[in-house]
């Protein structure tokens, strides 16, 4: 295989299995371009990419804007607080006349589930989804999913529980994707309020208790407590959750074997895992920072190989 | 003709009709440049273009930006949320400033009319207004008209209506005077009370019924309603301006002739014009866009030309 | 000396004199550069430098991109507004995610006094303090006496008084330690509720009669009054300031002999100086400016020579 089956990236589930191992094989290429002195290819010249983040992001966009610079593509950048989405533009609006500026590429960051997909059937440019809604976030998935195979050797095989607030997470439903396409087995652990009701149509593991989920596991992905999405309802409190879903380094050194740490960021130290725990040996958190530049290097550069087609 | 009249593009009532020829012919070889797979040229390698917006903007600055990465010029932004306006300086501080770390042009967004003017007799640098309150809108106009160019192969002799809120719009102003220089016949067309009162000294035809208007004209410029700036006192409603000067396929296919329809945007779809108008063969909006990328590489070139030498 | 003795820039009282000397003749060449057609080097295309400013700021952070770039380095930019800081991330967090996308440098400003030497202690990258709490401006004081050299042939000798606020300026600190370790006299002047108690610690003259400060120095440096540093119990209102520590063209005139006055901006035109005495000839103000970006791209060059090797 040597280019992708799709011509946007909006999801795992639009993926095949191949179109993951190209991405990965052409990051294997672009992360050891980025351990080099000078980390630029000029490979992406001709190709101009705008930045859409209708929702807030720091380390995404970072990401993105380095990929794109080390391709030496251009970059134009757009967030919603500059925008003419607050004059009541629709989003077709704002992005075709984006599009008329003649922009290759669209990376898009929206609050609004399908968000891509929409834009795709509209617009005449190649779409990156950065994350829509509680939807999917495909290139954080595939950067996890790529620094586990740096790690472990393979994702095949392999067992990864997801731990926390699975409802209200498009990490956690683009890993299951991802993992589940490349041959590892998913279990995900949180509280039965943050488990979404179609969990059981996924063919994942369910399982509350954390001791159990981690002892069954390789790969601990532990997501982020999203303060900022939780609904009293959902759970009593962070302490609470703590408690019942933090990892220590007690409880990790408790385990019947070392188990991978990973969190996509920013972790809340002492809610999710404590200092020790992300710093310790086992953690590839930092690890998992940069290879998503190397993955977003490889999906840009793969997109774009088909728009020059 | 091969250079500029004027130093700065600081309105279009200080351009000479040369003026405007000399930046169509030089739009027309950088529309050639930006739909190369490179859509760049090194023209302004030596060149450093600082963008100050005052005001929030989207596509204007994009459009900017974009034009002045193409050219190759090095760029650097500011806007007022980050500024050291709000600490109290004066707007020539803060430029004197900027010039002092060797910026060769100011393109600048402010609120105050005259604010570039003022500025080009105080500082050593070219100057480009890119819309100062209700004045002036130059890069505007000028794109309007190389749209009309495009589209009916010359401004000269036709007839061009704007209709909507003329009292608050720079781009109506500098849009009566640029369509002026080049002998198309003007009119404007909307609710009494947002005609400034100065407007019989302007030499356009005034029109408040719109269907007369449009079998009028051969191009009708629709402005944006800007609720923002809208006064109660100014007129009723949304709606009621919708029914009495907004434009949809009804009305548009029971004109005598096929008519040009060009927006400023951001669209307010369904007030201004409807969707079908908007996006409907008659409509040249997003060629306007595409057309500001190359109007606004045209004008930095030629003024940078003059710095040079 | 041919490389300075710190690795990272993080306050004058770090430094040695022969850094401070070596600093001032690489600007020498950077003001060159800077001065010709194409104003940038190739040097750094190498080097990734991240701008982390945790604290509003326009000129500094302009004058540091401005550096960057006329160097050829990659730069990315974060600001706190849009930052993960909010999310309740930590500083080693946040910037221990952006060195992992292979960032070689990074220039910080943040509200805390000691954030940069913090920092420098747990992460692997070089360091510019761009400001940090009322700690230290190390490149601050570096243009200003570039700028005192370059007017009055050395500081070595000169006797220099700094005005206004030195409780909380950072301007002030870096100035007193960059001006002694160059062999000049330092003075402060300024009301006693904004002298700090250690002042009695830094070997420099306190005075509070601002004539008899002016009379005995050779350069004022007159600091901006922080309106919203100010408390009402310091000083009882910006109009009595003015009468006691103001410089106007009457008072300046009448002086023994005709004396230099910096400010390192933005200025309040009409409190600590008059707009004549601003703009007259004895103000270098907007020479230091220009200086900023030399001494700035020296500062990085010589940085990152260190990170080379």
């Amino acid at each position: 295989m040597s280019e992708l089956s799709v011509n946007h990236l909006l999801g795992i589930k639009y993926l095949k299995e191949e179109d993951i191992q190209l991405i990965f094989e052409t990051a294997d290429h672009f992360k050891e371009v980025i351990n080099r002195p000078i980390k630029k290819v000029p490979s992406l010249r001709d190709i101009t990419i705008a930045n859409l983040f209708f929702e807030n992001s720091t380390r995404t966009k970072l990401s993105f804007e380095l990929a794109e610079k080390r391709l030496s593509a251009d970059v134009i950048n757009f967030s919603s607080g500059q925008s003419s989405v607050k004059k009541g533009e629709t989003l077709i609006d704002t992005v075709n006349n984006i599009l008329s500026m003649k922009v290759d590429m669209v990376v898009m960051r929206h609050p609004n589930p399908g968000a891509g997909v929409f834009l795709s059937k509209h617009i005449n440019a190649s779409i990156i989804n950065a994350g829509d809604g509680a939807h999917e976030h495909p290139t954080q998935a595939l950067l996890d999913s790529y620094s586990i195979r740096e790690r472990l050797g393979d994702v095949n095989g392999k067992k990864v529980v997801i731990v926390g607030d699975i409802l209200h997470s498009r990490v956690a439903l683009s890993n299951i994707f991802a993992l589940q396409l490349q041959g590892a087995q998913v279990m995900v652990c949180g509280p039965k309020t943050l488990l979404p009701k179609y969990i059981g149509n996924l063919g994942v593991k369910v399982e509350t208790d954390l001791r159990k989920a981690l002892n069954w596991c390789d790969i601990a992905n532990m997501l982020r407590v999203q303060n900022e999405r939780m609904d009293i309802s959902y759970f009593p409190s962070t302490r609470e959750y703590t408690q019942q879903f933090g990892v220590n380094k007690e409880l990790l050194d408790s385990l019947d074997k070392e188990i991978t740490i990973m969190h996509p960021g920013p972790i809340n130290r002492g809610v999710e895992i404590t200092s020790d725990v992300a710093d310790s040996k086992q953690s590839i958190i930092l690890d998992q920072v940069q290879n998503g530049v190397a993955i977003r290097m490889a999906a840009i550069y793969l997109l774009a190989s088909k728009i020059k087609q």
